[in-house]
């Protein structure tokens, strides 16, 4: 590459570091690695640090201006002709950096005449004195960076003739076709912070709470729980599928006196819908406990488990969620704290709200996307917040193996947890004792021998239980509002995509 | 169930919980439950409780000894006829309980006169008040919790007469036909919490080095790394892939600059090999960081990754490591700690080791398994450790992706850990620079457009960087001495397996 030849002439630290362009761990000085973000504190020092080219910009042929980025924090350097130590062939090299390369620079970190508004650390500049190429870029960009992080919005915009305006928006699609650049923006490093904080805030809380991890197997021998909409695999001479979901396997778990387990892993559905919310790959964050009275111990956990997700996200990440909220700007997530605690409505009272704002009754036998939609922006309107749980739904709304109420065997001991109006849990206590789980598999038109291994964990005895699975990308799409979750997924797969 | 219809005889206190034997809910008292783990500080307090009946032993007809267990503890318990409390009646059905029924008992914890031997609460035991059914058995136990409880020996031994002694072994591959029935047992609770912790103790260590956790899709576009050995999946009209590691998604993550990243997730091998360490799926820790000057930093991060989850195991959980040793005896695990730090042999030294006690050279172009357990045993010997790192593996061992040694193009910039003579982890620094990855895919017959995705990714610049990946299964096996690695996994996948 051009690039790196011509880093070949700069006249930088090579005593350090050797042979550097090709990187292949030739020396290790151990000189210390500087972090953007603690520029601000650090008036005066002389720092190195590896980071991006934002953009580069010269001015005249004595100075150019870098703008350089780490994850989600960028810094404004300056390279200046200065005799002995900066040469006029230097600031053109830097000048002629493409956007996106890689950089090892040196420098001495100076507060800023005025405040720097195209960086994150606004308060100060690096005045540099070495800069080295670490890795240049082969081809052209598919879009700039600064283009991939404006605003993202669905409505066309028209200027004051009626012509659409020209913000040059990067299109989801162009965006996950080139989704190694698209992550690069300071919104998706704060995205995927945002997802592993989850998962550590669900774990946090399940930890200490007395349950275990388990990893079940995502190849089954059979298609389970509804014979549809599995993978198939080769298995060598025969078949295997793709589990849709953890929910033998942890019952399992129960019926092996593990008490309480959870378990974050892949799940695979096999429908072929391109909604804003499905992926045929996405997270379950699932769970499964033994109750020792009414499941309402069970919902109760889960109620408490996003209670403290919220509280986490909300006080020890409040700067990546306003880094999100500049490209995507949404009300912040509200949910309701102190004694009233989290409102619980049932199937039938969610069904009354509806009707009551007009919804025709006869239509409400299960409660559609649109409907969901609906309630959630009445539930916000009547009740202020934005998370909600709806307990008893009927029973042939849901899977075989939920446990009928002991009172109106038409209802189930199963509730559903929401976010921004769209289901983000699924939940119940489940058929323990396998004559009633094998006569509500023959209603549901599952044959009881299919699933002969599934039921033999009861018949060995097994206490009653209950649990939940999250969508671990429907969470973090609902908390930030990011309006599609493809955009929180960091390689989304759905029924028309594989790649990257 | 018969037994279930006897509980209605009892003289329960089902004020409290109504039409218990139904467990669907019907009422909530919050009657606090307690643990056998706590029983020893409890002399003289009444507790409510449920628990695994393992045995139930009639002594007359007046008197019934229970052992009841929940995860790895037992406490014994006395049902005895006492007027107005404890009816003749209610002792009889006691003694009838099927083994591995579970039971929710009352009583009052008393100090035992003499130690009770079978169970793991030595010091008291239970005067029971109530006792009811929570779920009985229905059929028969494939065995007895006591014959799967004890130690697994591959040996045969022979009595004085030659012929073979009669155990009651439980074999492995019984005990995985039955894994709910297996997993009871106090062994094997302390296997899965350790699996749990193995986790726990990866993620906690890398959150506080800066890591993120990411999720990568398993169903890939094509068939990567190898082209052999992978699934191939029904993916809607076309077909699919399962990713037979993270490699290529933890790599792009570091080309979209996350600089430092784990995941903990299903790894899929289609080889057909039946040996006592390889499964067809296993749980993958994986992680990649970036490099600032030197492979070291990831292979010394990694090391310290490691000897951060023996010490917290040795620390937190001797426990349940003592309760597997007694099922599985094995020498302690042992590793260097102390300035001296863990042994890092190169791969010429390990062959130079081997050489020495009599290998012949002209076959160690590579170390097989046994050279590899004689490597282990050597190396124990001498330097008595079971845990070692090999460093500089030759280029021609490693993957098209492995970075060369800067100095001598034969050898490359990766590592394999080792623990008691069987490989756990391999890990490398790989090659950032795309045209140089091109030409080492084509050298080892790869067509660099088959895998344009993952090239692109270098091309857009991406930094030095290196990672590896750790079976959990493997280090949970080796660790422990588990000798197979199905007993590591909680339902196991192979060749020939893919029930329950």
């Amino acid at each position: 590459m051009a690039a790196q030849q011509a880093a070949a002439d700069i006249d930088f630290a090579t005593e350090f570091y050797g042979a550097l362009p090709l990187h292949q761990s030739q020396t290790r000085p151990r000189l210390p690695r500087a972090q953007i973000s603690s520029f601000s504190a650090r008036d005066g020092e002389t720092v190195l640090f590896r980071a991006r080219v934002q953009t580069s910009r010269a001015q005249g042929n004595k100075m150019v201006f870098l703008n350089l980025r780490q994850r989600s924090d960028s810094v404004q350097a300056l390279v200046t002709v200065t005799p002995e130590k900066v040469s006029k062939q230097m600031v053109k090299w830097t000048a002629g950096l493409a956007d996106e390369s890689i950089v090892l620079v040196q420098g001495v970190v100076r507060k800023s005449p005025e405040p720097i508004k195209s960086a994150s650390v606004q308060d100060v500049e690096v005045h540099v004195s070495q800069v080295h190429l670490v890795s240049g870029i082969d081809g052209r960009l598919p879009f700039t960076l600064e283009d991939a992080s404006r605003a993202d919005t669905d409505e066309v915009i028209y200027d004051a003739d009626g012509k659409p305006q020209q913000f040059n928006r990067v299109l989801l699609d162009t965006r996950l076709n080139n989704r190694v650049v698209d992550l690069r923006t300071p919104t998706n490093q704060a995205v995927f912070k945002l997802q592993s904080a989850i998962g550590d805030l669900f774990r946090q809380f399940l930890n200490s709470s007395g349950f275990i991890e388990i990893h079940s197997p995502k190849l089954q021998g059979a298609a389970t729980e509804s014979g549809a909409s599995v993978f198939k695999v080769s298995y060598f001479k025969g078949n295997a599928f793709l589990a849709q979901s953890p929910q033998l396997a942890k019952q399992m778990a129960i019926a092996a006196d593990f008490e309480r387990v959870y378990e974050i892993g892949p799940v695979f559905r096999a429908e072929d819908s391109n909604t804003h919310r499905h992926l045929t790959e996405f997270m379950g964050l699932d769970l499964e406990m033994t109750i020792e009275e009414h499941y309402h111990e069970v919902m109760e956990l889960l109620d408490s488990l996003f209670l403290s997700i919220f509280r986490g996200l909300r006080e020890k990440y409040s700067n990546e969620i306003a880094i999100v909220g500049k490209q995507f700007p949404a009300d912040e997530f509200k949910w309701r704290e102190g004694p009233e605690g989290t409102l619980k409505l049932t199937f039938r009272q969610a069904i009354d709200i509806l009707v009551e704002d007009g919804v025709p009754r006869e239509t409400l036998d299960d409660i559609n996307t649109e409907n969901e939609k609906r309630l959630g922006r009445l539930v916000k309107a009547k009740y202020d917040t934005d998370y909600f749980i709806i307990d008893k739904f009927p029973m042939e709304l849901r899977p075989f193996y939920t446990m009928p109420d002991p009172e109106d065997p038409t209802l189930s001991n199963s509730y559903d947890f929401f976010m921004r109006g769209e289901e983000i849990l699924s939940g119940a206590q489940r058929i323990h004792d396998p004559a009633l789980l094998a006569e509500k598999m023959r209603s549901k038109g599952v044959d009881p021998e299919s699933m002969k291994g599934y039921l033999d964990a009861f018949r060995m005895g097994c206490s009653p239980h209950g649990g939940g699975g999250i969508g671990l990308e429907r969470v973090l799409m609902l908390f930030l509002k990011l309006n599609n979750i493809r955009r929180a997924s960091m390689f989304p797969r759905d029924p028309k995509r594989l790649d990257p």
